[in-house]
């Protein structure tokens, strides 16, 4: 259950309208590692998380936290369009005013009235098929820093884009917290070792016994790159401290497969080919 | 440049058809976590690599290796679909009978006419957005060790949903191949860091001193779990090495937002609030 | 900013698992008409709302309320998805068994690990695009109302779906807060008319006399059924009370149209007419 | 059944080309609330109604009506369409040039060759996701309402990015129908509620005495905003005529729910905590 | 411009409700080669035509009559939907029980209130983006070809799904139908031909000598398949007249490229390299 | 299984960069008709054909080809976005930095670090819906002659949509090989008849006594156009060799359609007439 407050976790103010990063914004609100994603991905597995406790009490507290950040960039990007030109001025001959009007989201003026929605910079909508709550917290833990890790690069980038100090301000508040949650979850994958509750590979409790062993090491050079066998994950010892890779190429251990014929209902080619041979055949004799 | 010969990789024949064992089978072929997403994003990474040498020659080995996967699943999908049902038989009472034709994709019939496609087990395509080519390859190779995972996971998942030997067979290749890619992503994050291109955070080139230092390390609780500080995410040192954790609750640094007032073109409701309220006055007044 | 509090607004337990009901549920939660959509589009219209005061607040109100109502039901999905049958048992030759594994969802094992998420009962991810804020609160009021009506309807749905006590105390518990949310909005409606923000036809602040008066109140039917024009829409005066409805057939106005010819660049059929036709009539010819 | 006449039910012609205005139109035409959505769900909602008659029939007749829509608009952004520049002009200094190539849709030129197409002003594909047909026309015909709503205000908004007088009749001319329509939708609500159909709450046919009654009425404050409760929706009577509208703050009636352990063979984080915890403990001890 | 009977061009009605069935059916209705793809494909074609004439005409009057054919499978799958088991009925023992509970279409019930919708068999939203009208019409023509024979094929696939007799009535006038518009397009695609207004390869109108003429005929081997130069797509003469196939080895033009350095703005990895190896370097002399 | 070389099969390197033609050709890497499309396509219609043989062989190596063309174009996109501008430059009042800022894919920078991607020039994700193997390769190859013919006319209009000498190059590359594809598909189809494998109508195995006779080759005028009728389409004899074609106008077969009443656990809209009816009049009696 939420409580909202009206006050913002975090403000700045725009010198001005820029409607061309309104329309950029909106990656970091809708985008695939936008805030809609992190906030409803937290939630969304602090809520299945059938373990109770400091995992649990984590994400819930996180996903909670970065709702806040989805209300921060909205309240940004509406600012931002504030005096969208809506048509091409004619007295207006600077660069500025053209790429202005070039580059911005019609859909800001024409769908939302001057607000922000929650689609990526190209106007693809969000969408639940982004968000990954596998029940497996190692596997899970690990897509978070990621998501803080593209979320962090993506704003760093913004950061890049605009000269207008309100703008950046807000930028650099996301790209600290952003920094503080890479270290949160790779903090929380040791603890999830140190707790014996989850090892590499994942899933540890699957038999290492049923994997077949002459693959489980090996590093497979399937294109000609000479130097792809030259990293630590080719030779010495893996990771998971449970074997040493090797490097081969790729081969095949198994024949061209033939498929069984298909189902005559069902029209495809094979099946009436020794009925339509014979046809042919038949109309060649007639 | 691609050659393709016919021989698999690997190969396993199922006992018997299993239509809706093929329906769940393409999760990981064209789920979110499956085949494709691993094979075509390996390989994006690589040509979108900008520095020459060992991380380039890998993604493209492995990307390369993920293609040989896909070709194996959908051979096995094929397969398990011969002889679906295609409509419910009146002379076989069996619970799996019944079972089998209830669970099938049906277009797995009416739309491949008995083979598979790039749709995850709920029919749903699979689509370009799941894969992320970000330029920055810790980002990446996170992201690449997470998919690892999820597949392991799933593949995992599905071996106890068979009783099938072949199926099984391959599953457990598959299990033992995720296995080797956990571990080399793993390595290959540690050897970006041993080679100085990238640390925690992700972007480290962003520099520290723009950030707003007071929030690089600070959990936020803002969901009331008297546990979510309990783990290493909340105290002690951060594994960036940069830096302690602390904890302390969300707070407000801003006000409630005021808006500035919308283009009274855009017909939004404030604009025309003075007018409607004069409007209503005049009402009252005659 | 948000803050969460674990303990639930309305909780339910269900007597046993049903992992079939479970998978219809998840149209509440994630489809066009579900809960993340009320709650997503509350907030968002909150935010974007340029107006202070009684409208923003509320509908900031209701849509935190709605957040918890996204939060009951994942946590009654995931109870439900307790012992879901992952294969077909052969012992157990009960038709229930058989439905049961039939008709489950198998993302909800093989992707969640026993959890619900944000997609609908056929597996299609919630998006963005649900979601309508268009600055305009007497359009967007009309669409909330709609949102609940559907959901009322959705959820006397399932509630017939279903002889499970704790499901249907929740189910319950929704269907009276889609019941008052209705009234909500109705009600909402009414007090913009009577502030003077907005009337019929909505945007009210585009000059009437800009519109081409022959079709301002003019049902037109272009279907023969016999009874089409026999309601209040298409005689007596309309709701706006600025006009009678009259009613007519439909009938062109202008003639086929005729486009330009195409950008030869752009090799589409027309621009190589007259070439063609040369070409052909010297065909002809030789 | 339908047939066709070539002749429009309304034709205006630009003044000139204007390929950025032809990306704005896309939006109502394949957008979410563009002429597609309405007349194939008002055509769907006639076909699927099961009471025959007035409904029925006018439904039939609407979506007819605006198929012929739909046939305008695509007429209009052909003809915008004429002359879109293919690359920069070097010999062309203007604003309005530079602006002109920088906002057009590409795709209107490679992949249609100067033609329109059921997407919206960002590309994406329109859905049949946007169309509601619930089977419930009271709950239906707000959703129509709505749609004719969202639509003259998109359109109301197009008439003031452009200044070209043919495009601009045309858009008034959509400007009217969508005023009858929306005056059409609200008397066939009166309609139903005067014919006893359907009432307030949606579904009517619910048994009231279901509900849980005390939050039937009550408007729940979960945000802090000063006036949420300042509107007619918290106090006085409901627009069903049927109870009181109250107040109150957001509460919780449960406790933190704690979920079962999942099942072990899913291999998500809890079920091996045990397990995991011995294992750390034994390697304490040794 | 379109008017509308309600009597139907081809009726049958089912004998008896078969909701499995009606999820079938939704995948000609709308899935990618349903009846909702051909009409409005059709209909779009045809408006975006520039060539007046035949072509034009031909394409508005068979849209038209598919906009029939979306109306009769909504009427079939209305019916077949009466009578869906909401639950699993303990009183009925029957396999066909069992499975017809199994195999429904949740939404059908849940969200449509027992009516078809634009979706395919699973689920997945009918797409804009399945219509193709390039402004090309021997393209599009072989497009047009395609689709009706997927549909075809399709439709022949229910037909052995059912026993019921009205269905396969109403199947077998679609079949026929496919089969004309099979015909249709062949015709069309000759009459293109035979007008001059286009050949092969499409579009005709690029200059030959701007190709790189050893790669025009050339078939390229690049799977070790024994067979795959065996057909006339090898040798022999080319279908467009000409040039002479030929067959060799896929092989590399080129060198691996090298692409140049990223922008540090942008902070990808390799521009980080040279100052991470010098830090390394630092830290080793440290 | 694959093996990759890093070799390029065709390489030219642009003149300069020029990240707004980056954008367009993203159209031909991830559109609809991209090379992604016919790269999956050709490959899965080769793994999943039953019939072994040089069909199947050749899909394999067309498909292993186009691999490489997926290659080259991701290469293209990344040299061309070399130093996008990132924000507008005030120092450079060129109307062709102004246009290029406007028009490029935000996306390309903020979410790819200056790399190519899976998406459409309107920055859609490619999906696997756009792939078809149908198990019928006469339909299957009628699609993918389809497919090059858009393929190759999409490669033509951006041919004339850039100056640059090395851009145009690998466009002539890709443009040629679509020649020979067009001729290969085409080949394959008479091939196909001349083995007796599947002919016209398809499938062709389907009885044709199965069919509704008067229909299978009567062209239908639904619409008014003149010329409707006076092509091939309508007159003479049909390409199958099995018919002669006529027309006539579209007439109805059967009376309007009268639904069956809902079930009332729906609470759809007919169900409750009769009860409302009766509300209704006992309303006006007291």
């Amino acid at each position: 259950m939420f409580t909202h407050t009206q006050a913002l976790q975090f403000e700045a103010k725009p010198d001005g309208p820029d409607p061309a990063f309104a329309r950029r914004m909106q990656e970091i609100l809708g985008g695939q590692w936008g805030e809609m994603t992190v906030a409803t991905q937290y939630l969304l597995q602090g809520w299945n998380c059938r373990l109770p406790g400091k995992y649990k009490d984590m994400l819930l507290a996180i996903g909670t936290e970065e709702l806040a950040h989805v209300e921060m960039i909205v309240t940004m990007i509406d600012r931002l369009l504030d005096h969208q030109p809506l048509k091409p001025d004619a007295s207006d001959r600077s660069k500025e005013a053209a790429a202005g009007f070039g580059q911005v989201n019609p859909q800001h003026a024409i769908a939302n009235g001057g607000g922000a929605y929650y689609k990526d910079s190209m106007g693809v909508p969000w969408s639940g098929g982004y968000v990954t709550a596998s029940g497996n917290l190692m596997a899970d833990f690990h897509y978070n820093a990621t998501a803080e890790m593209q979320g962090r690069l993506q704003v760093s980038r913004l950061y890049n884009m605009t000269d207008d100090p309100g703008v950046k301000e807000m930028l650099r508040f996301l790209i600290t917290r952003d920094h503080m949650h890479q270290n949160q979850w790779l903090a929380a994958i040791e603890e999830l070792k140190s707790d014996g509750l989850e090892g590499i590979p994942v899933p540890e409790a699957f038999p290492l016994d049923e994997e077949q062993s002459e693959y489980s090491y090996a590093f497979i050079q399937a294109s000609d790159g000479a130097e792809a066998a030259a990293g630590r994950w080719a030779s010495g010892p893996a990771p998971d401290g449970r074997g040493q890779f090797t490097a081969r190429a790729i081969e095949a251990t198994a024949d061209a497969p033939v498929l069984p014929p298909g189902d005559p209902r069902l029209f495809g080619t094979p099946q009436t080919e020794a009925h339509g041979l014979l046809q042919k055949a038949k109309d060649m004799l007639t």
